[in-house]
């Protein structure tokens, strides 16, 4: 791997040398038009950094694991559901997503939201929302209005 | 710890509940006008993210060590020596400085460089030059120069 990885080659939020994964909306899964692409992924480093990117619209999977996140937005403005709260974030804010806290990012209108998110290489599985746990949610108006977006 | 931490509440590259450390020259160590904020920290995650920032005219500490370095530049232009080689960087670049591998950033004329740092949280202490590895580092006029600067 080349010491230096410069940042947008052809343009856009893309790196040298660093594939773009873009997630299929198959409708088995909450998510909508996000791309990931693994920044680092060193075996002597514990951790990953990758960047995520929600287009105009989408939003990323409405998700829990026991394994915590530290999010920095690099691209854009939007909003994050962590827990019961809804927040607005923009460029450079920190996000912490605690263990087993469902959360979700999405754009602000006619905006990409991007975000790099630090996450232990060795990790359980994002758990989905049942349901029952969606009704939960649900119950409250303003995570309601949030999903419905 | 909030879930949010806004970037820039006072303006300038800060963030809401992170400490400023900034570096005192006392002509011991080899950096200058470098500031340090860490903006992730948690023990749940085998890793910090720290933010760090050199002023226009000052230069990182030029170290090696065990533990490798995940880097993104965040703000303003620079140059990077790594190893044998000098690399022009730009905004969200990515750097990989590997194990036991000299390094030292510096700013463009009349710029800030800041960038992102993802490190084990359990690592080994910094390797300061020796007389006779600056030496060695010196003979190649290139690195000479970059020193210099």
């Amino acid at each position: 791997m080349s010491v230096v990885r410069p940042f947008a080659p052809g343009g856009d939020y893309r790196w040298k040398d660093v594939e773009l994964l873009r997630y299929k909306t198959d409708g088995s899964v909450p998510f909508k038009d996000v791309t990931r692409q693994v920044l680092f992924d060193d075996p002597s480093i514990a951790a990953q950094l990758r960047y995520f990117e929600v287009s105009p619209g989408g939003y990323s999977t409405l998700e829990r694991h026991e394994h915590a996140h530290a999010v920095l937005i690099l691209r854009g403005r939007g909003r994050v559901l962590v827990g019961s709260e809804v927040h607005a974030v923009g460029q450079n804010d920190l996000v912490s997503i605690p263990s087993l806290t469902w959360h979700q990012f999405r754009p602000a209108a006619g905006e990409s939201l991007g975000f790099l998110c630090m996450v232990n290489s060795e990790r359980d599985r994002p758990q989905l929302p049942s349901a029952e746990d969606l009704a939960g949610l649900r119950r409250d108006p303003k995570i309601a209005a949030f999903l419905d977006a």
